[in-house]
């Protein structure tokens, strides 16, 4: 593995593909971590297998344990999941494997970008990160790819979409947040965007889903599903808080052109009705940084556009809500020639995230 | 990977190469452990990178470290050489790490053997050795090979030699020692090796080079340099203590016939004199296990025979002996189309095994 420092992907000719272009696997990581996973981590260890599962049908899935868990990872997953050893401090794997990019010859190389649990001391969720911040490397290490250190950038995998024709989406609200990289302009972090991503153009929405802790990350509101098309989370409910933040997406999407200068072509795609967190939920957390991880009725970031694109299928959340059927049935249309798998997922929900924010792809 | 219990290798033609036969790799182990790597183990790790580094030049080589040490490990080694986190209880990759055995299809496998530290809680050399032991099954998840469960069975790496060509050579003194499987007789024990390595007949040298902690293993004393050759320990010094045993492995391999029928070449190779351990090299190492590691002025088991042979060197031991150069052109005499590497090793020496101990083969 050789670290690349003085140059970046596009001056070499590498750019990122979008996620429905082919894979050669997908990274997850086995959860832990007491005060993300509830009751001993065993309802979302049983979510990240069925997800891993699911994958696995159609591209290789490597899940990462720690020493502590391998043995527990290995007997839960079947023998055509590798698992190897990597320690974590939690369970993220879109926001701290590295974020792949190929050259027209097919080479594939990782980013390794700074990684401060979503806001460092700022508005961090977690203290320390350090081993998360070591996983972009170890990873391309593991794989035998050269990897281009931006570790003075700080970026997670679930803060960027891109469409693979020269587009990035992302949201304001995370990408211009305190905790990250508060002395970059816009501009400037426009510019390390273009020249990693080797896009031409950044499409910048207002924010996210209400009360994702990630500062809003684009990949739980939005994503693209084809070049020039796209999913928004959406609700009819004027009067839910979250309107006015997907209506204000909407709006900012309806007078954009990508880098082909083409319309975006918006799905909506519904929510669930608010999701919250249960009593007896929240007593099965740990504390964080001394206080309660969750508290009762705290509204949780559920939406169905946290999906993976996986070779063969793509692999939705489902959350025992009437719309779980109709939002299957819009990406079922969207994505005609792969299977849409449903997985009940509240138990990684209540960790922080969902489906696409626990797994990366690694481009064919 | 999948874990085949119900089978042996040579039922379904897998058979164990000998290292003279293509590589496709190399794994090594990160050294850590206070107890057997003397003032923090900084000399033997030089002397592990230079072995790489040596290897790596002929065939990839990948090292383990644990989470704690990986950075040192990456920031020690060059970057073609890969550096996996991979937790163990020390660094003898000969004794934990995978048998590897190939079919005629070039398709490779693992054997996991039960390990237990050279003779467990009867004269084991450390405790507890759980993540040694785990190390086979892991390895072979990292590389994607499929591995026989033979944990039933205690065996190290280091106590087998074979010829790829129906035969093994093993010593008596540690197969049938009382730590490893007591309950099996020697016959017993030859089914075993049989019917998993794929060999026809088992050579049983009597014993090993003198105060060998390991019982004696084989790859100290006696190795295969082609079928039908091997190279012995051997010293000139009739009132020595190895003398004796040196002899009755010639004397035995002199009567011998391998598995082809031939009579056994058997090429002396000369021992350096006596090494001791120093009382400032005492002084850098932890206790183990309540007792002192080495006690000053203890004879090590130092011999030329610890050589690793790679796709296009053979890496050797030197001592800073006279020796050192005799045994350095027998093997250059015996290797023609190798380049004969020879990396001072006392570091490594102290911690009780040499170049062989600490590295494994994976067959092309």
């Amino acid at each position: 593995m050789k670290i690349i420092k003085d140059s970046a992907p596009s001056a070499e000719g590498f750019r990122m593909p979008a996620e429905f272009e082919p894979h050669a696997g997908c990274i997850m990581i086995f959860p832990e971590r007491a005060d993300s996973w509830q009751y001993g981590a065993y309802a979302a260890r049983k979510a990240f297998g069925q997800i891993a599962e699911a994958i696995a049908r159609s591209e290789k899935v490597t899940v990462c344990a720690s020493a502590a868990q391998y043995d527990n990872a290995r007997a839960l997953l079947p023998a055509h999941i590798r698992v190897v050893e990597m320690s974590s401090n939690d369970a993220w794997a879109r926001d701290y494997a590295p974020t792949f990019v190929k050259n027209a010859l097919g080479e594939v190389r990782g980013i390794d970008w700074g990684f401060n649990a979503w806001g460092g001391l700022c508005d961090g969720l977690y203290f320390p990160w350090d081993k998360d911040d070591h996983m972009a490397r170890k990873l391309c290490d593991l794989l035998d790819k050269d990897v281009y250190d931006k570790r003075d950038f700080i970026l997670e995998g679930g803060s960027i979409h891109v469409d693979g024709e020269g587009t990035c989406m992302v949201t304001e609200s995370c990408l211009l947040s305190k905790g990250r990289n508060p002395e970059l302009s816009k501009e400037e972090i426009e510019d390390v965007l273009k020249a990693y991503l080797n896009v031409a153009k950044v499409l910048w929405l207002p924010c996210g889903i209400y009360n994702d802790e990630t500062n809003e990350h684009v990949d739980n509101i939005c994503a693209f599903t084809a070049p020039g098309e796209v999913v928004l989370a959406w609700t009819q409910d004027q009067t839910d808080v979250q309107y006015a933040m997907s209506r204000a997406c909407l709006d900012y999407l309806e007078q954009a052109l990508d880098a082909r200068g083409r319309r975006i072509r918006v799905h909506k795609l519904p929510l669930p009705k608010p999701v919250t967190v249960s009593e007896e939920e929240c007593r099965g957390l740990d504390a964080c940084l001394d206080r309660p991880a969750r508290t009762p009725g705290e509204r949780l970031a559920a939406s169905y556009v946290n999906f993976y694109i996986a070779n063969g299928s793509v692999v939705m959340p489902a959350f025992g809500d009437p719309a779980d059927e109709t939002a299957r049935e819009i990406l079922q249309r969207l994505f005609p020639d792969r299977e849409v798998v449903q997985i009940y997922s509240r138990d990684i929900l209540i960790g922080g995230g969902n489906i696409h924010c626990i797994t990366q792809q690694i481009p064919e």
